[in-house]
């Protein structure tokens, strides 16, 4: 089943970092209230440009605009539902990339169906922790809150699961990061620093990266999957080594998404096929 | 009527600021839309674990799995105050904590009316400023906006009231801050910089430290708020001696909520019974 | 049509800085949900006080309460618009300034006929990049999401409808930035720097403290504005001076905004009229 290539991801994930430099995509966030500011000043930083549109009709307009779509289901609500439902409609209308975040799917019932329903319709990737792509894929969930109780590895099953049913890549995050194709081409990353876990919307911004790009990457969502995870992943890395503490860390983190590039990417990365 | 007793409140929040360590508890907030993101990076830091979930039918089964909940009323609109409602049933009938903060209460009268319904279902801790305080027990309002134009001393007749009509505890913050348990137990600390007030949101999100405090504190709340207290104003003492300006200062506040510890609690506490 | 005075505006700005330091208006926001954390945060720090009051019914008590109100159409909905009707209403019948920021006018049609609909409102000030004020004044719109594509100088003749139209000022931002009054009144300010774009709602808190300095000026809206605009820019300067990426960049600005005074303002001054 697997049609493993050999291609050299990392020089991709550089190139692919490049292209979204020059194109600076615009990525329309429906997403968590919490991280909202967070997440703009993320996609600015590594040089995308964010936008927010809640109202259903104006975004749904937008939404075939825009370079590509983020999906955050953390703080959803019956109004936001209609929000993204005709905001996906749009983006596959126009051919635009769309990433899901099932935030803490599991024992919620708003969140769990609505993630359920809109992943009939193609999302390029679909970003979580072990726990909420376990949840996703059906099998026994087990989060605490917005935290996974899983580790990558017990994922592994329903990230393939769900990479089959969407076509699309699923990316797990955690101490090592998982990326997925429905084509079979699997990575794992393992940089990254625990001081990303207590920064609040790490993880979610992170869904905004790779909406960012899957917008410059040609279709090639896997690659840009594994360019985000690397590229935040690495952002992290960088900045753990200025900041031992969430509040300098975070500052750093984001200083590191502006200075980070293809070269740092190159020397730096621990990625694995 | 006051039960004061000669225990040693200080080293009892060094013992509550390690439990809130090695427990982690999940903080439910239902708070204002201006302090999401950084009440969450709050706990974070002290290293607690925060969720916010809007949808009523979502909050309702949330709180009840949550270790505490908190409800502040600061950008309260009717939608939010069902949530709160649903949150504050559950967690009362799962034996679960919650906190209150009563934000701008006074003049402005759904928030008004909503916290005073809610106080009769049994609030761990009520946290406000003077102005709130006061306003709240019924008093005549003398708030600006947010913030108090009383001092801490005017509202202790109206912290006492709160706290016998709850059966639980009032903390009152200001230059100084009082604790005060429907038993009678009484505390005041004197720690704390004005750039506390300079930096939106502290005071919002230490209303979620409290609830975190209440969560690790065995059913003593009148501890859980003074300890809650505490480590904010101290980590606000340590912030102040790296920051001088409101930017830095929130950066580094952050830092020290992450850095403090119960040995620091111990050697910077102002606190007086 | 012209009525240029002789004044002598970066003395009048610095005035009213002093002036906003000793009264700490209180500002109304019913701004976008992405800034309103930096938005306060912007505004206590150069000393300013915020507050977001987003029922409908508290909106309008409040707005006539407060110092200044900001109608900021970021992320309308039409929950918010009637919020934001009923405080421009309650904010002119009390006297109070208001600000309107057009963010993102144009092809979307919400906020478009809501900015349309609330410009016949007297607006003391209208603040946009020169998309949103070319869009709002009718002309072709030419933004892209948030960003402007247009510069300040093609947007002069919008500007000066938008200002004849509702007898106030407008207020264009971008690398010059543009303030003209209905009586003729023109000033530019090249003070400034890229990286405030590289942060998520510096032009957004700009249109609150647009509101503050108006809340201070005695009727003068054109130097308010002016003021506004003159004292973000500077602290755009001074920040950039200490950082050069947008993390970092960040918490420099809100420093600047509380150590900027008048003294500053007259020596860094990039103003002609």
């Amino acid at each position: 089943m697997k049609t493993e290539t050999a291609r050299d991801l990392v020089p991709e994930c550089a190139t692919l970092l490049s292209a979204l430099r020059a194109k600076s995509p615009l990525v329309h966030c429906l997403t968590n209230s919490v991280v909202e500011n967070f997440t703009a000043n993320v996609l600015l930083a590594i040089g995308a440009s964010p936008a927010m549109i809640p109202d259903p009709e104006e975004s749904g307009m937008f939404a075939g605009v825009a370079d590509a779509l983020l999906v955050n289901v953390g703080t959803v609500t019956k109004p936001q539902t209609e929000a993204m439902r005709r905001a996906v409609a749009s983006a596959r209308a126009a051919g635009r990339p769309w990433v899901l975040d099932p935030v803490a799917v599991g024992a919620l019932p708003l969140r769990t169906s609505f993630a359920r329903e809109v992943l009939a319709h193609g999302p390029a990737v679909v970003r979580g922790n072990a726990s909420e792509i376990i949840a996703l894929a059906g099998e026994k969930a087990t989060g605490k809150g917005v935290d996974s109780t899983a580790s990558t590895d017990q994922a592994e099953g329903a990230a393939g699961a769900i990479a089959a049913a969407t076509g699309g890549t699923a990316l797990v995050t955690g101490a090592v990061d998982l990326v997925l194709s429905a084509a079979g081409e699997r990575a794992t990353i393992s940089n990254g620093t625990p001081l990303m876990t207590r920064v609040t919307g790490v993880g979610c911004a992170q869904g905004a990266v790779v909406a960012a790009f899957c917008a410059v990457s040609g279709g090639d969502f896997f690659a840009a999957a594994a360019a985000a995870a690397l590229a935040t992943a690495i952002a992290g890395d960088m900045a753990a080594e200025k900041a031992k503490f969430p509040g300098s860390f975070q500052i750093a983190f984001l200083d590191a998404l502006a200075e980070i590039d293809g070269e740092v990417l190159r020397e730096r990365a621990r990625l694995a096929r």
